[in-house]
């Protein structure tokens, strides 16, 4: 069963991005149509609390505010469509272009697209890790380093972010271990050498997790050293795992410029790379991957695809 | 009076860009110091409702969710110092490099600064302007255009923002009469035609407001005619005005790279042209002047000073 009601904007994907590319596109009077394959919220709902997010002080039930920018949409009309968006594509011979975005059930037309589509961190895949996220096990020390002042906690990964992380994280922790599964790391030396003159950080290195154990939340890690085999275990409050981001820009990989690891590559307009369609939050190339900074990207792509509506 | 003390960093401004880069070094616990010249909030309190800030359904008292946001940073111990910064200037010698802030008062070293002074929308400089700022008196037709459901207003403005916006008021204004004080728009024709097209739009061409008049709130503008010298008045709900913005980027003029209109010019990290300064929120170039985005903006700029401050 299709439509011929032509959108002038269709967003996928309703995380803080998304939703908030909503509320714009609504008080800008654009017939707008969203949708998500699971729940509203993003994956942003497995950390139970937000503490960083401007205009809550003492932090905000993550549902809450998940739930507070949903009805701030439906406020307007907006209403979330739970489909899944299996494909997009220019309806041929359409002059501006017409995109058809594909779901499950469904064929959609639309002058305009915003992608919001998020980003997963990666999983080491040990046993504990998904029984345990949002109660010890944390992909983001921004959010929730605070809450380990204090504690004992782990830290996985090589890179970049994951030394960056560990630094942060040894300011409110009692004790950091840094375990990485190769014997150097990927991050920039400077960094790793301040993190090895901080007294509170111990490296692990050629080691990964066996198991992430506790009863109502995390309380003891288990890890491998992969050149001797050797078993170990430890008490551990929190794991942060820093292995990298995935974003979901699988239905965009073959229209829209991707970066090399996943992400769609935006102008300062967040205009991808075909007319028209628009990429804001985790699922776009940036450098701070938050909820704070989703939701200033829906607003941009908001007003410049109403800014292309307008022009086109 | 001087201090010894260096600053990890410095924010100059306690408006929403200020206050969420200060809330971000706070968790980042940096040894952050505040400026701010005037009051907390920035120009955005001269709008006394936030209706598109999102998690906020229904909207939010400027003031309040301005107070929301500095509780929110004093939680973490930040003190804003209402002490107006006069100048930059780099420590001569020091490697990484210490900047010396002056202000009226004292003189501050840092090893890092957050620029997050603002902007200020131009004035028209009519009689009643000042008077109504918040009363009828608009500077942004996103923020403020759905409070004028069925009313009467006037849009001040030649450029492709006046006419974007006449069009976006149009949707809910009952009348839009667009005054320009030339015969021409700057604007793109495209959307100029679709201004003409739009049968709420009227142009007032070669026109200026000589006056906005009313009780307790904007009830009657008048105009003049530049070429014919005639006189005329309307009924009048609200008059936006988009003659322009002016950045409040006097103070680093000389050390930054501005683009033409004084816009500070920052990397996708939010860098400024010298190392160990950032920008966010109105005082930098970029797509689109909102609250949300100046906030996200104040994340990424103290992701960037403490991966900055990490890495030298």
């Amino acid at each position: 069963m299709g439509s011929s009601f032509v959108h002038d904007v269709i967003i996928i994907g309703a995380g803080p991005a998304g939703l908030t590319a909503a509320l714009y596109c609504a008080r800008y009077k654009l017939a707008t149509q969203m949708f998500e394959k699971m729940s509203v919220g993003g994956q942003i709902v497995l950390s139970p609390m937000i503490d960083n997010f401007p205009g809550f002080p003492g932090g905000v039930v993550t549902h809450e505010l998940m739930d507070r920018m949903h009805q701030q949409g439906r406020e307007l009309g907006i209403e979330v469509i739970y489909e899944e968006v299996n494909s997009i594509e220019p309806v041929s011979g359409s002059t501006p272009v017409i995109y058809a975005v594909n779901s499950s059930e469904n064929r959609y037309e639309t002058r305009s697209i915003i992608i919001a589509t998020g980003a997963q961190s990666k999983r080491i895949g040990v046993l504990g890790e998904e029984k345990f996220i949002g109660r010890g096990v944390s992909y983001c020390g921004t959010c929730d380093g605070p809450l380990y002042k204090g504690k004992d906690i782990v830290v996985v990964g090589g890179g970049d972010r994951a030394i960056e992380e560990a630094l942060f994280l040894s300011s409110y922790a009692k004790t950091v271990r840094l375990v990485h599964r190769r014997d150097l790391f990927r991050a920039s030396e400077i960094i790793v050498e301040k993190a090895r003159a901080n007294p509170k950080i111990e490296f692990m290195m050629s080691t990964v997790i066996e198991e992430i154990c506790g009863v109502d939340k995390v309380d003891l890690v288990k890890f491998k050293n992969l050149k001797s085999g050797e078993i170990s275990q430890c008490h551990c409050n929190g794991v942060f795992v820093f292995v990298g981001i995935r974003p979901d820009t699988n239905i965009v990989k073959d229209l829209l410029k991707l970066d090399d690891t996943g992400f769609i590559i935006t102008d300062r307009e967040l205009r991808g790379s075909r007319e028209g369609i628009f990429a804001c939050g985790d699922c776009r190339s940036k450098s701070l991957y938050q909820v704070i900074t989703a939701c200033g990207d829906g607003a941009v792509a908001a007003a410049s695809a109403h800014k292309y509506l307008l022009n086109n």
